[in-house]
Order: structure tokens, then sequence, then C-alpha cells
């Protein structure tokens, strides 16, 4: 897959316009749905129509381990993100709770998990082992966590995860499962932003003080080591085989003008750098929520973003943007659904 | 119905803990959820059992005219009140559509509307004119909105819109109509809260600077008119109808243990006076979202509530509070659907 030949598609402002025009003749005040309104145009202006629409929606979870948990960067072993993916497939983790509430499919993509699950997944949920999950992953502090061939692998992974979705899924919702990523995605970041490890870096699961201060260690040799790389390199080098296949899933997703839910701090990273890759990119995303991880503030600042929700939420696995999809929902059933004054023969604003 | 009276039951810190305790062991990193893990844990305490439940849900709107109106407090005329309840129960409000999208029954009580509706409401949408709607309502710029005793039987008119619920509803929506209203609440709230006119007033559905000056010149003279009134007094003479059968009602849902997730600007000053007169009510309240309504924030601030939401609504109707409900939906899905650590057999934390 080839960063520099994704072509993001122009959003159609005609739409947006006859958006606007229909949300300025809804029985409401002007502008008194406040976000669900600017969510409803927005989404207008992606779809190339004046009826948006929230659904049909993915999950699509890309899995992986780090090799940098051996400096001790999380309170969870590696083992726990085959653990988790298991518990994915098993229907008891969040994400696979909120989906299930939420009626959407859950599509799990493991692109680098140590131990590969045992069984096959619940209903309504999807498994595939990528090829990619099979090649080596290096320890980030010291070594790039993936050769260049490896890199362009997991973002054509994470194309083909968008792939394998129903053509007509028009909103998908980008997660990860990986101990030790948010320490990747930190790195990422700083490399990106040009900011300092300690600006960046968070206590990720719940990470002690101890714990936080080899964070910063590790993420600063990282930024030393890689100083001045351009985001490809940044996710190749310093990010992992998860947070690639984000960037090139939502990389595929965006030409096939699907639009991108974006979750919290790591997939907010991806963001960034796929932005930094294909200028335009962002236009495509709505961002679900503020992350209690410490960086996120600057990832968001970065992308120009103003998120639904600012709830606490740093739990990762897609479960940020799960949350803030009903909200999505809510703004495409307003638009279409409000009568318009003239429909409801309500009378429109008289005396000032 | 007797304020007085009012008895506000306790929640119940055992089942809290044991919902807390519940949180720990879920497959997560402990607070990594956020506000909702704390909603979850609230919910147990009112509803006392460590796996609470957000459904069977209920939205009861109460509508009312306001003589006010005729200050020019409004860009919209007085008749627009009756027009939009027309429009709820014909399922083209924002709060017939929310509704519907969310799978919640939508109560309409008339407790003043200068004109009854036309027809019956479509499926799924009840309709009752109470009879404290054909009494006289007063200008509060100079008179007491209501008397006394329209005050008691507005209240009451309230209580029994709770009570004309299914019994098993756990969670109430309150929501009003009533063209003039953020006026009367304004009045309410800076009698409450001791404040100047031009600190709570706000532009309520979109008037013009001149409407501004004017909404705060007829608050102003409310207030002095009553200084000193307690929350009794200060809804009897400066609210509503409206504002009173809100009191009265969240009062009775609360007496009988249903959780109140609470709207915007003028729900919340009905639950700010419900508050100062039977303390401890606002226990029972979840607050849905921070309302663009100027006043919201010091109301809020007096309640002591962090809302859910902040997407600039302030549209009414109980709009914000349903916008809200899937994130409480969420939480309480999560907090009883996701695994332990033990039954997903997942490592717990490990090293720090």
């Amino acid at each position: 897959m080839q960063p520099g030949r994704w072509v993001i598609p122009t959003p159609d402002l005609a739409a947006a316009d006859r958006a606007r025009e229909r949300q300025s003749r809804l029985t409401k005040p002007p502008g008194s749905l406040g976000v669900l309104e600017e969510v409803a145009v927005k989404l207008a202006a992606l779809q190339g129509t004046p009826l948006p629409r929230s659904r049909p929606a993915a999950a699509l979870l890309f899995a992986a381990d780090h090799a940098v948990t051996r400096h001790g960067v999380s309170p969870y072993p590696s083992a726990v993100t085959a653990a988790m993916v298991e518990n994915f497939l098993r229907g008891g983790a969040a994400s696979s709770v909120l989906c299930r509430q939420l009626g959407v499919p859950l599509h799990v993509v493991d692109v680098g998990v140590l131990r590969p699950p045992a069984r096959p997944p619940d209903e309504g949920i999807s498994f595939r082992r990528d090829p990619v999950a099979d090649e080596p992953g290096g320890d980030l502090r010291v070594e790039d966590a993936m050769s260049e061939a490896t890199f362009r692998r997991a973002l054509a992974a994470g194309a083909e995860g968008v792939d394998k979705l129903p053509d007509d899924v028009c909103l998908v919702m980008l997660g990860e499962m990986g101990i030790g990523n948010t320490t990747a995605a930190a790195a990422v970041a700083a490399l990106l932003l040009e900011r300092k490890a300690e600006e960046v870096v968070g206590r990720g699961t719940g990470v002690d003080n101890a714990g936080l201060a080899r964070k910063v260690e590790v993420v600063g040799d990282a930024v030393r080591r890689l100083e001045g790389a351009g985001p490809e390199r940044a996710v190749q080098s310093a990010g992992g085989r998860d947070i690639a296949a984000l960037v090139g899933a939502a990389a595929r997703a965006i030409e096939r003008r699907k639009v991108v839910l974006v979750d919290g701090f790591i997939v907010s990273v991806a963001m960034l750098a796929l932005e930094r890759m294909a200028p335009g990119a962002r236009e495509w995303m709505l961002f679900a929520h503020r992350s209690a991880e410490a960086g996120h503030r600057h990832v968001l600042e970065a992308l120009g973003a103003r998120p639904m929700l600012d709830l606490g939420l740093r739990l990762g696995e897609g479960s940020g943007a799960l949350t803030a999809l009903p909200l999505v929902d809510a703004a495409c059933a307003l638009h279409a659904g409000m009568a318009t004054f003239e429909e409801a023969g309500v009378p429109d604003r008289g005396q000032g």
C-alpha cells in the first residue's frame, strides 16, 4: 500500500448547503441543536446527500503486541493482548458489549498478537489473523518497530479490513488492542508534533509513577533515534502493526467515501499520521471523545478537532467511538425526521 | 400537593459498594470508563441493586403558555406553544424523533396551553390536558404567575404525570414547551441564586439584543417584586404551570425511587427549586447536558452538577435528556455485560 498514491475525495459542498437549508426549516430555533446540526451538515457533505445516514456502521479493531513492553511501560503483561482478543470474540469486552447494545458488527483483525485465539468468535463477531501478524516486531526504543516491507503490509492489512466490510457500511469506528501501544502512539505523536516525550506520554492502562518515568525514557530514546522522521517513517519505526493498520484502514475507508468516527489517543495519533501523509483526510473524520490520556489534547489540537464527548474515558478498543455513535445516530435522525415549519403548520419567528 | 411533606428516599450505599466492587473486576483498567463507571455506581445506589438499569425509560413533557410573552421576550408568538404541542403529537418535533429513535414512549401533559390540540396523538405518544390548564396565568412582571391554589394544582398535575407512567419505568426524562418560559425560569433562578437578572437571562429561542434587554428588564422587575422569596413562592409567582409541574413530577418520581435525567436550563431551574424545597432530591438526578443558555452554568453549579454532554444544545423539550439517554444505556450495559477478569481468563495487573 502506497501512502503517496492515496486520493482523498472532495466533500460535496452543495450537499452541505442543502442540508444547512433543511436545518433552517426544521421546527426548532436556528442553531438550537448545536453540534448535532453541525454533524448532520458535515455528513451531508461527505456522503454527497442532503439526507445523510450513520448506519450501517461497523467497528473494526486491530490487535498487536509490542516488543517495547519489555521495558515495563504497562502494568499489564503482553499476554493480556491475546487474552483480550479472546474476550472480544467471546463478547465480554467493553467494545463487544457496546457493539451488541448498538447493533453494530464487530470485526477483529490480528496484525501481530503473540498467541492466536483458540476458538472461532461468537455470533455477530468476525475474526481474521492477517499474515503480517507472523512477521517480526522490533523494540521501538532501540530499533524499528517494523521493516519497511512489514509497514507496507500492515497498512494493507488495515485496508483489507475495510474492504472486507459490507459495501454499504457508511461509517467506520476504528479501534485497537495492544499492551504497550500507548507508548508506541506517544512516540509517534512526539515525532509528528515535535514535542517532548513528557508532553505526550500518559499513564495508558494505569502505569504507576516509576512506570511513567520508564515510559518517558523509552519514548525519549525513540525520539532521539528518529529525530526529523516524516509521518511514514514515524509510524514504521516508532509505531506498531496495529497503528499502521489503523492508518491503512482509515485511508481506504476515506478513499471509499466512508466516514471515520475516531476513537481516543491511539487512533487519533494514527489519524494525525494519515493527515500528514494525505492532507485533507481529517475532513472525513468525526471525533468521538477527548480521552483522559494525557497526550490526546495535543493530537486533537493538531487535527483541529473538537470531540463530541469528554467523559474521562481511556480504554481504547474503539469504546469511545462506540459511546459516541448514538450522537451521530441522533444527528441523522433529527435531520431527516423532524418536521419543517411548513409541514407542521408552526408559525416561524415573528417579532424580534 | 405539599412540598413540606415530600420524603426523599435514601440511596443504598451498600448497593453502590457492590457495584463499585464489580467495576473493579471487569476486564478494563480501573477507572478507564470514566463517567460511565460513575453513572453505573450512582444508579446502583438509587435503584438499590448492584446491577442497575436505564430502561424502561419515559419522556414526560409539560406545556404551558406564559402571559409574560406580551413584553416581547421571545422571537416567537405564544401561538407556537400550541403548534409545537401538535408537532409533538404528530411526531415531528425533536423530542418526538428522539423518542422514536430510542424506543422511549413520549407523554405530553398540557398544563396551560392557550389552545388545546385538535386531534389525538399518533401511536406511541400520549396526551392529556390537565384541568389546571384552564386556570388563569398571570404576568410575572407585575403579578403572580399562579395563585397559591393553582400552584398546588400544577405541582399535582406534575405528580399525576408520573403516576400515570407504567410502574416499572425506572428513569424519567422531564421536558417542557412554553414560549416565554426561559424568562420565567430566569426569574426563578435569579430569586433562588440571589443573582442579578443579567446573570441568568439568556437568548432563549434566540431573541435579539433589544429583546434580550427587555427580558432583563422584565426579570429585574419580577425579582424586585419578589425579593427574598423562598423556593415555593419563587416558582408560584415567577415561574409558570410548566415549571411547577416539573417540580411536582420530579418530586413524585423521586418519592417512587425513579431516577430523573435532567434536561437543560428550564428543567434544571425546576430541579434547583425542588432541591431547595426537599434537600437531597438532587442525589436522584443525573444531569444530561450543559445548555448553551447563558444562566444554566450558575444553576448547575448550585446543584453541584457535572453534566454528561456539552454540545451547545438549547432546544428544551427534553431533547438534551434524550440525547444523553444512550450514555446511561451504555453505562448500564457495560456494567452488566462485560466479563470479569476471572470469567474471561484475562491476567490482571502484574508489574507496576
